[in-house]
């Protein structure tokens, strides 16, 4: 049997003409050369090397060693550099100039694909922010009363997102034990995952320029997974009144991989029907669905223990966007902003422990052993998929990361 | 009379030999050619074109066009600088040199004089905290249990931090009328400023570094003046659960120029008595004091409205910068923290109109009209300064900023 060219995908393969997402990797061989390279079945497409062979007007662009010149090219440059891999990729003309530089995934080191400019983390599940609710302030409604207004979000730690892969040290903290009124300081005992969606900003705004939903496309180059790690006992403790701080702040991974936007307008769906009527600016009943059908899947040392649907949140990503800027701050090339844990009404499709094991109450019963929070060693994987064109699969990047134990 | 040398400070002046702060300017026949100065009196040293013509070491370090590459070169290099821009500044030997590099300050435009990486804002005033508590949550104790055991904190948005002098734009948002259970949306009605102190990080940290008290002064390079631009109205009803949001991110002001941490060495002082034991990392009891006695102005329209002390604050940076990074989460060069408004115990020593009109109800009288919050038009500028060796002054650069009306 022949040699199989690495062009010829597997019928189904999530990672095909239809995705083309984009990474920054390098080769053992020259391990500070990063450049830009572009997923494609379980091989990674040299751009660069395609570029300066084939003189592409988009050469340079895919020659950096972050994607943010990319990014902030604006949306006709992504819409063009996108068309031109695709064409190398599958017109036959360019079979054999491409065929050589596309890279078995296993010998490449991937890395954060793009500076993080400002990270804003949402929470646009009403699973979630109903479920934490009835957990965190029990005498209370579940949701407060301005969560169906406006996307409740706050402000993350730029510089501790992480590439999928990287460890996550056990961070140190206080908490407050049960019943005491002295809190104590140690590693966390309730370390829990977040499985989010991203969303990378490409066009930065001027000052004043805010976003309206239907300019969404312009701004957003691409999507990511997210794993917005937190620590529940630091959180419930040092939270109140100006939000989640070191809870949250020692590290959030991302997927190396960012879809273009582009690659998901198969899997644009109705977000939930509204119970409120929205002010003009996030009223989103004439505008085409923003919502986005990507299933999520969370595996906990290799085993499934949930499917988060994320076409079931409440906010969708144009929403949050035009909420974001509405006041007129401005946006930056590298601008990142989370979903917020998705989760769905079903236990089996929440996106954190603290609701899978209703914070701990109800442990979790894998194969290894019981879980309610993270142990040391553990290992978290989010991976995900959107349905495509012409029945085909929109793989996105997984997130990976292992529970390393708490440094002195 | 002979025309005096700007080298030759009336006494007294701020801005003397023990001060020394960096900025970023150009001036009008170079209006690309961002470089580093130090302030001197009322002129500006170019310290890229003395330390090029004097062959000084640091000639590369001092003529980028921001300070970051500085700020990274660590306490022992911050420390050279600073005595050789001292003995350009003050040994008869280099004034023929040194004459002709000082520039007017009214011939230079001043620009953000760092890259902002991460920007954290605490919330370190008793005072502030408590009154605050007391207008938000007037069914509560005004402090919340967390409070004297941890400085709360929470992450801001880099992105929108902005140079004295740029002018800050009303908001538009959402508001909840007194009374109302559904949202109205338009620019601020309650626009009000809070008058803090920043520290700026130099040298990183490798990740899961901590840094205790004692190495402070190995990491932050300088200090600022900071006007924490607040919506109140925006703020009040989008902060639960997870803090503010857009009530605080489309604008933060910073002063132009940064002054070396080491110029406040005199103005040292021991903060307030702690009320509840702290844990170790923060325990500060035995250490050298690492409180500050810098004294702040307030002016509305040029009529000081407030006086507030910085060395009431019950945290201090060194407690801060501990529990920011206690967690594991990485410093990077360029991280700004904020200290949170500054109000000491009197009313003329509150840092925010929100404390000094009690949420509106007792206006400020004014020449030019009473004030609640802020309207078009109005300039707010803050000042400070603090103790030098020797019976000097320290003066921090002013933060000055004017409001526009709201934009379509």
């Amino acid at each position: 049997m022949p040699q199989q060219s690495p062009l010829d995908l597997p019928e189904g393969d999530p990672f095909g003409p239809h995705n083309l997402p984009y990474g920054v990797f390098t080769t053992a061989d020259a391990p500070e050369h990063r450049r830009i390279g572009v997923r494609y079945g379980d091989h990674v497409l040299d751009t660069a090397a395609v570029a300066a062979m084939l003189g592409s007007p988009h050469t340079d662009l895919l020659s950096q060693p972050l994607l943010n010149p990319l990014m902030a090219a604006g949306r006709p440059v992504w819409d063009a550099v996108r068309a031109e891999v695709r064409g190398w990729l599958t017109d036959p003309a360019y079979q054999t100039t491409v065929e050589p530089m596309l890279v078995p995934l296993a010998e490449v080191t991937l890395h954060l694909p793009f500076e993080v400019a400002d990270y804003v983390d949402f929470y646009a599940s009403e699973h979630h922010a109903s479920n934490v609710g009835r957990m965190f302030r029990p005498q209370d409604e579940p949701l407060l009363p301005n969560w169906k207004h406006l996307p409740i979000g706050y402000h993350g730690r730029a510089g501790t997102v992480v590439v999928s892969g990287t460890p996550v040290v056990r961070p140190l903290g206080q908490r407050l034990p049960a019943g005491a009124d002295t809190p104590v300081f140690g590693p966390t005992q309730r370390l829990d995952i977040e499985a989010e969606v991203g969303f990378v900003v490409g066009t930065p705004t001027a000052p004043g320029e805010r976003v309206p939903l239907t300019s969404f496309r312009d701004h957003v180059f691409g999507v990511t997974l997210v794993n917005d790690w937190s620590a529940r006992d630091l959180q419930s403790w040092e939270y109140r009144p100006l939000g989640p701080f070191l809870a949250k702040s020692f590290a959030t991974s991302v997927s190396a991989w960012v879809t273009p936007l582009a690659a998901f307008d198969a899997a644009r769906t109705a977000p939930p029907a509204r119970d409120l009527p929205l002010l003009d600016y996030l009223d989103d009943s004439a505008t085409e669905p923003d919502g986005l059908d990507i299933r999520i899947e969370v595996a906990l040392n290799g085993h499934p223990v949930s499917y988060p649907p994320f076409a079931t949140m409440y906010w969708t990503a144009a929403q949050q966007l035009a909420h974001m800027t509405v006041n007129g701050a401005t946006l930056r090339t590298g601008d990142l902003y989370a979903s917020g844990t998705v989760s769905g009404p079903e236990r089996e499709q929440r996106g954190c422990l603290l609701e899978l094991t209703w914070s701990g109450r109800d442990p979790l019963e894998l194969p290894d052993g019981t879980r309610t929070f993270l142990l040391d060693g553990d290992e978290v994987t989010l991976t995900a998929w959107a349905p495509g064109p012409d029945g085909s699969r929109i793989g996105l990047g997984e997130v990976t990361g292992r529970i390393a134990a708490a440094t002195d």
